[in-house]
C-alpha cells in the first residue's frame, strides 16, 4: 500500500510500504479520508517522543471495509482502543483507561494510508448521504462534544460560551456547544486568515482576542488550545460559577487565576478524547447535520501530504482542516 | 460592650466598644462563643488590605438573640450577607453575589465583642443539647461540607478522599466526607502537634506529607490550605476522572500539573464558603451528632483573645479550633 511515513523531524515520505494487515477481531479498512491532527504536527515537528520515526502517522480517518462480514461497509474510525475490562471502561470511560492505545502511536500504526486495521466495535457505520471528508470529522469533533457534555454536567443551564482557539479542535467544540443547546457562543481566534474563515465559511462569530472586552464573561469557557495564556484568559473569562473546559495540551503548567476561580467557585475539567458513546453521539450529529454542512475541509492527495503539513506550519491554510486522500 | 480590636499588624485591644446596635430586620446577639479563623490571623498579620484597622474580627458566632420577637432563642450565625435578588442568589447559590458581605469586613463590624448584629435569616436555632461552643463550628465546617457536595456531584460514587491540611477547615471536611458517605478518609499534616491531635482526639487518620506513598490515588482530593505546594500534590494524587475541590486561598496561582488533569480527566472545583441551605445543614448535621462528638475546641475567654492568636502562629495550639467566649 502507499503510505505517508514520518521519517524524522520535518520529513515526511510518501511511498509503498508493506499493507496493513487485520488480526483476529479486527478489519481491514480502505482510507478514503483523513484528517490531520494537531498532534500530527506536533509529532511531524519533532516534539513528541511518544512518536518516534519512522511511523505512520494520521488517527482521523473515514473509509470502506474490506473483506468479511462487513465487507463494503463504509464507516468513520474511532481509534481509540481501550482494554473493555477495567473499572474505568465497564464505566464508560475508556478514554480514561490506563491501557489505552490509538493508532498513531506505536505500536500501532496510523491511517496515512491506504490501508488500516481496527477492530470491529471501533468502526461506526456511515449512511451513503454523508461524504467521506465530513464522516473523518466525526473524531476531531468528539472531543469538543465531550467537553461540552462535561462541562454541561457543571453548568446544565449555560447558554453563553467562548471558545479559546479557531483550529478544528475549538470549531468542532463551537459546533458542540450549538448543537447541545448553547446557541450564543463566540470563538477567539487571533490568525486573521482562520478568523475570516470562521467568520464565513464556517459561519461562526469569530473575533480576535485583542477584541474581547475585558469584562466579558461567559458560562461555558473552552480552551482549545492549553497554554498559560490561553488558560489566563479562561479564568478571567468564566463566570462566577461558571466551567472551563480544558482540552488543549499547549504547556503542562501555569496561566490558571486560582485565587479567582477559588473566590468564584469557577471549575476546571480536564477533558481527553471522547467516550465510545461520545464517538457514536457526534458520528450520529454528523449524520443528522446537527453540526452544519462540514464544508469547511479542504481535501488534498495523501501523496501532497508533506505539503500540506508545510503549509499549515506556515499559517497559510484558511480552512480549519486539510482532509487527506489516499486514492485521489 | 466588651471587644478584641484588631489595632494593627500583630496588635490586638480587648476593651470597651460602643455597643452593637440592630438596624431594621436585625437582632442583637449575645455573642457565647467564637472561633478564631485562618482569615482573622491573615488580617491580624496584616495581610488583608480588605480588612483595616481599627476593625472586630471574627465571624464564627453562637450566641442568643436579645430583645425583639425571637428573644432568648439559642442560635448560630450565618455571617454571609447576600443581596437575594441576583441571579446568583435566586439560584440558591448567594455565596456567588456580586454583593456578598461577611462580618468581620467593613462596613460590618464582627463578631470578636459581646454583641453582634445579624438579619433574621441568617440566624439558625439551635437545640438546647448543643453547646455554643459546638454550634459556633457551623461555620467553618460548612465551607468543607459545601465543597465535598460539589465533589460528589463529579464523582457521585466516591469512596476514597484525601484532605491537605489538618487545621479547622479540612477536620471539617473530613468529617463533612464521612457524614455524607465518603468514609475513608486521609488527612495531611506536617504539624507533628496537630496530627496527634487528629488521630487523638478527633478521631481521623491523619499522616505526615512525607508518608504518602507516591502511587496513592483518591477519587476526591480537597485542598484545604491553598498553596502552589498544595495543590501539586493535589494534581498528582487525584485518580483519572477524580476531582480536587479547592477551598484554601494561601497563593493565587501555580502548582496545578494541568498536563496531568487533562490528560486523566481531573476536575478542579473552586469552592467558597457556603451556601444558605449548606449552613443549614451542616448546622443541622452538628445538632444530630452526624459530625462527631465536637469535643475537639479548646475554649479561651474573649479577654485573652491576643495571646491565642500569638500561641496559633507559632504552632504551639494542638486544638484544631480556639474557641473564645467573651463573657468568660
Amino acid at each position: 500500500m502507499k503510505a505517508l511515513v514520518y521519517d524524522g523531524p520535518e520529513a515526511l515520505g510518501f511511498r509503498e510500504v508493506p499493507d496493513a494487515e487485520a488480526a483476529p477481531g479486527q478489519h481491514l479498512v480502505k482510507v478514503m479520508s483523513v484528517g490531520i491532527c494537531g498532534s500530527d504536527m506536533h509529532a511531524y515537528l519533532g516534539h513528541d517522543a511518544r512518536r518516534p520515526a519512522p511511523l505512520i502517522l494520521g488517527h482521523e480517518a473515514a473509509g470502506v471495509i474490506i473483506g468479511g462480514p462487513r465487507a463494503g461497509e463504509r464507516v468513520t474510525v474511532n481509534p481509540l482502543v481501550s482494554c473493555g475490562t477495567c473499572a474505568a471502561c465497564t464505566a464508560g470511560t475508556g478514554n480514561l483507561c490506563a491501557d489505552r492505545m490509538i493508532i498513531s502511536l506505536p505500536p500501532r500504526e496510523g491511517a496515512f494510508a491506504q490501508l488500516v486495521a481496527m477492530r470491529d466495535e471501533n468502526l461506526v457505520t456511515v449512511p451513503d448521504h454523508v461524504s467521506y471528508d465530513a464522516a473523518c470529522l466525526a473524531e476531531p469533533i468528539a472531543c469538543g462534544w465531550h467537553a461540552v457534555r462535561l462541562a454541561k454536567r457543571v453548568v446544565p443551564d449555560a447558554a453563553h460560551a467562548l471558545v479559546i482557539g479557531g483550529g478544528a479542535i475549538g470549531l468542532g467544540a463551537a459546533l458542540s456547544l450549538s448543537a447541545q443547546g448553547i446557541t450564543d457562543v463566540t470563538i477567539l481566534e487571533p490568525n486573521d486568515l482562520r478568523r475570516t474563515a470562521l467568520n464565513g465559511l464556517c459561519q461562526q462569530r469569530a473575533i480576535s482576542p485583542d477584541d474581547l472586552p475585558a469584562d466579558a464573561l461567559f458560562d461555558v469557557v473552552i480552551d482549545a488550545v492549553g497554554f498559560a495564556a490561553t488558560r489566563a484568559t479562561a479564568s478571567a473569562h468564566a463566570r462566577p460559577g461558571g466551567v472551563i473546559a480544558h482540552i488543549g495540551l499547549g504547556e503542562a503548567t501555569g496561566g490558571l487565576d486560582v485565587r479567582r476561580m477559588t473566590l468564584q467557585e469557577i471549575t476546571f475539567i480536564g477533558t481527553y478524547t471522547y467516550t465510545a458513546q461520545d464517538f457514536r453521539d457526534t458520528a450520529q450529529a454528523i449524520f443528522d447535520s446537527r453540526l452544519g454542512p462540514l464544508n469547511w475541509t479542504e481535501a488534498r492527495p495523501l501523496s501532497d501530504g508533506a505539503q500540506a503539513f508545510v503549509d499549515i506550519r506556515s499559517g497559510k491554510t484558511a480552512a480549519p482542516k486539510i482532509v487527506l486522500r489516499p486514492f485521489d
